[in-house]
């Protein structure tokens, strides 16, 4: 209900403006006893932080977390959860007020000013306040703890498409990740993008971006049927980041094109006496429950809105006038949407993963039937 | 949190399975004063009720609703709702159990039936229990409930791809949605349709579809920025509907590959001294709040699991079977899909605007500085 | 959040008036597999049932609860939850709606008349509607419900004081409970309580009284600091009920002339290796976390408010009146309240038995430090 | 659900523990617009504040609060809110970890050690952690904003007994509040607590408390049937303070002393032409919902735990003990709990008046039936 808080067991509630003092996270529901440093959610953090490379914001954020609470020395050299309120906080420093001056009443189309001042009547236009994607630092955050609460979890992402240009999927590699500035698990495309996005960056456009991010290891159970859906839950996490307008699972909306025998996924027993899915168009999830296949899910970013090209709009006063949003933007969000995607899905499982435990109890593995 | 409650303000809590005396629904949180007749709701249930064209299911439920609680004469002439819980229940009447014996114990391909017994160890084998598309008859009554609370709102959808063959959009007449069984807006199609349909039928085999539903009138300012945004709202109402495996708002995954010129919606000020958006690649949604334009959401359906051709699969005992599922089944689950996919686009605006109204009060006009 | 669900795991959804064709209860997040049958619900619903003795409205509802959804056949000779949800109905019989036209308009004191129209506009002035304490008994059936869910738990409950009439606390004896129509556990105050009610009754008066209601088997840990505290979560589940003023738990407002000392409940290690309270001050219930000692509550209910001694009033026109309350009416509904009370108790201790499991896993028993 | 947020729509999180580097607050939910700065909260906060008399404990804690996000100026020379997450940091300044080394695994009685190593299997034993009162800074703080949402709220608050002696109701003045180290309304009481206190103290013993608070210009209509009655929600809110053991509303447990016609709140039309109260044994409150009249609660705070009187306990170890608990503490805990009580009063009343204007919009005045 809350309109800054997100799960339900595994809750996480962020506060703060990108040119505010600081912004903070608190983290409600985690299990206690589970070892966590500052450290590990840094590494988290630096994968999303701006800066890195060309293709990203020029703000130098250095997204400093600090662990106010909710942790603590368990007497045997561990710094471990206690089961309370984890307060997490960042410092904003590198702040130019003033770069916005001239947005304070004009609307940037693509952006969420107009609908802001629709609202509340008032809306922080400095670095746009509250719908800054600034705030996605906490869901990063709170993704690298979610990611120690199912024991076995993997939570990777990818980009797999930067405007119109697709990668092959054939060429994935997930070692490849790693080693360019956008997350492409395709080598050549990576390559492909880099001349790319340097022309969108210079002409002052931007583009957009498909990310596909994925969980092995999750185990068989977890979600519920109607409206606890495991899928329904990953459908809101990921539409709820900033300029996200699309998700599927599976096969998604290539699913729509398929006959029903193209799209069951058979089964046969395998070798280790477990049932074996021959294939994974439902991606993991069956009536909003995993099934133990990996889960699967993809979405779709817009361009980034802030381009230096200039648009027509109005002011807050009723006046036309052309904007051109300056300041220091990324040419394609899709890229630092990548760790997001992959945060939000891990609070996801691990919010479900608590669900499951309070009804039925631990997951539990082949045969189901017990007795 | 609520496995079966979907709403925050106005919830809508179902229980019931398919082969079970009834099924119900409790809609908590309707404002008092609203005119309501349970023909109104019967209305909207008979666009959703099986049986009504050679190419959805022939099971017949007449789906007759009765209004158990909630509403009273105001000494007006007039059945208003009172502000108490409205209780609604549907008697099910045409159940086959034994159509659904054979599948006891093996588990339907692309069913949830595997992650069923993986949740719970035990499962309502007949029609599918809980996870029956059944369940939905009582979205759709909810729907027509939350239709009435926002004033001056109009939700709409139609089918606009089935299989791999999408609408002609430039032929889009929202008359002819309710001309043919298919709740689609081009006639040509349609046409075709019938045909394609009715080979995919005789076949035993099934296909998908993509549904667009739209709300009209929706006022600015509803939805939060983060984590209660209207389109993550959205993204989780339609992919909690059976077999929907992918959400898009406005352009969706199309966004993608634009350039930030050119998915920008520019603005001018009207003739009515109003703003004016030239575009609305946003689909009515900026930042997660309604701008006053148009929302527009898609959402692929999968084609139908309940299939004639056999497929390989397991039983819960770990021994390999090859299934067909028999009964009464739609070729095109992605027809009766539309409805539900209008009636939870009202549901989630209702509440949206319940929410609004808590915080900032009634939706304000521009201009929107107000003193 | 919503107005008519009790819990957060195991939740309770009522709907249905006094004066409408029937009420219902949707219990969401029963766990799966516990036997469940209608017989034993009934058993419940019977203790609180009206019409078995002359100090209890004559009212003849039989009360007649149906199972809807949510249970089915193991296979096993059983009927056992699916972990769908429970639909539970019962159909309202013996209405006399006519009993009620004279308070149409008029608004009785201590009643919810006047509140129910300044906040809707519109009641329900036939039985109460909404605000009869009809609605309780779906609080009985799900606390029937309840009871089955934590192992070991025996939660009962007893009379403790009557007008002014306190029982003797040393006279406490659980067997005699059953045996008067008071649910009294002191058997010389129960026949005082006879003969004083029925001076009451004659005169057309009422009384109030207070409940004690007891929870052994509660294991230690459940509960959470701060905003969930188990005490927290039975003070408000016991202030729910129709009638109720106070709330208290332990020594209650009696801690409140005691010295630290006195209300200290010290602790020493018993014979078993276990530790040991030597006394139970507290309740049960430490810093808002069961200790595993008896959980004890206490609540006050106000005397009925529907009499026959004439009392002044307005009407909702604004004119002065004068009113008696006829109908069949309880001149103790405190009576009543036990099983109710016990309902409430037992609800309440699931709940936050499904939340700690849900955030720690099953409860621990001592020594404390595993490892 | 969460196990640290409190409200619906007015929802506060807190979290931190005493002992490390700061505590913290998020207001989520809290509307746009209104004026807003730190010295308003901080007034409250110093009325809470440790030190001030010798009667309280003598802790250094000047807490300071600052305003992370939230709040901006208007351009018009004010701060209001902006209808974001509203962030409050508290540091931690005076702590002293090493009085509290030989109590790291020594259960003290009447605290909450023993429960949360029996929940958590660990717990920061420095100054009690999480189930310290120091978190009932944050509560004061955010009832200093759920003072202003409401307009023409008033919440005041008193101590009306300390130990067995109760005051003189007949002497009430609210102007003594101030006037003396107790919050007590009492001149002459007033004088006797301070001897009386005197001696408490410098015996190592403490004593339990009494408090009443009040809301006036609560608006008619607040509250709903059923779960959320307002009633319910005061009940749990102050049942949540530490210490608390004991909540009723009006006349609370002395109501089920009184008959009927006592019971009842008479009504007569005033002279302006409005509904009047001839008395309000009620409190306030009927049937859940807020009747325009003064809402009066009362609670019982247990006497403070940490006493240098020894007690016998055992440690975590499974060893008995004996244990005096140093440190700095509060001889009567319920003198500070004044200021807390009336901020949860204020809080459950603002996240009311939000829930009311979601379902039904502005509280309307008489005549209620509105055509």
């Amino acid at each position: 209900m809350s309109h800054n808080t997100f799960g339900h067991l595994f809750r996480v509630t962020t506060f703060g403006e990108s040119h505010g003092p600081a912004i903070g996270c608190v983290l409600d529901g985690c299990p206690p006893g589970i070892a966590l440093t500052a450290a590990e959610i840094q590494t988290q953090l630096d994968r999303r932080r701006p800066g890195q490379s060309r293709f990203t914001t020029q703000r130098r954020e250095p997204d400093e977390v600090r662990i106010v609470s909710g942790v603590m020395a368990n007497g045997k050299g561990e710094d471990v959860t206690t089961g309370t309120p984890i307060g997490l906080m960042i410092d904003n420093v590198d702040q130019r007020s003033k770069d916005y001056s001239e947005i304070a009443a004009a609307y940037r189309p693509g952006h969420a000013d107009y609908a802001y001042d629709a609202k509340y009547g008032i809306r922080d236009y400095r670095g746009g306040g509250r719908s800054s994607a600034r705030e996605t630092a906490m869901r990063v955050a709170a993704g690298a703890i979610a990611r120690k609460i199912v024991p076995g979890l993997i939570v990777r992402g990818a980009l797999v498409q930067m405007g119109p240009h697709a990668i092959d999927r054939a060429a994935w590699n997930w070692d490849e990740v790693d080693n360019n500035p956008f997350f492409c698990p395709d080598a050549g495309k990576a390559k492909f993008y880099e001349e790319y996005l340097d022309g969108v960056r210079k002409s002052g456009s931007s583009v957009g971006a498909v990310i596909e991010v994925v969980a092995e290891g999750v185990p068989p159970g977890l979600g519920a049927p109607i409206y606890a859906k495991l899928d329904a839950d990953i459908a809101s996490a990921l539409m709820s980041i900033n300029a996200v307008k699309g998700v599927e699972i599976g096969d998604g909306f290539g699913a729509a094109a398929l006959t029903g025998e193209d799209n069951a996924d058979e089964m046969r027993m395998g070798n280790d006496g477990k049932p074996l899915f021959l294939s994974n168009h439902a991606g993991g999830i069956l009536g909003g429950i995993s099934t133990g296949q990996t889960v699967i899910a993809r979405f779709a970013v817009k361009p980034t809105s802030s381009i230096l090209q200039p648009r027509r709009t109005v002011d807050r006063y009723g006046a036309d006038t052309d904007i051109v949003t300056k300041g220091r933007h990324d040419p394609c969000v899709g890229i630092r949407a990548v760790p997001i995607g992959e945060a939000m899905l891990a609070c996801v499982i691990a919010d479900h993963y608590l669900r499951h435990r309070a009804q039925v109890g631990e997951p539990v593995s082949w045969p189901f039937t017990k007795e």
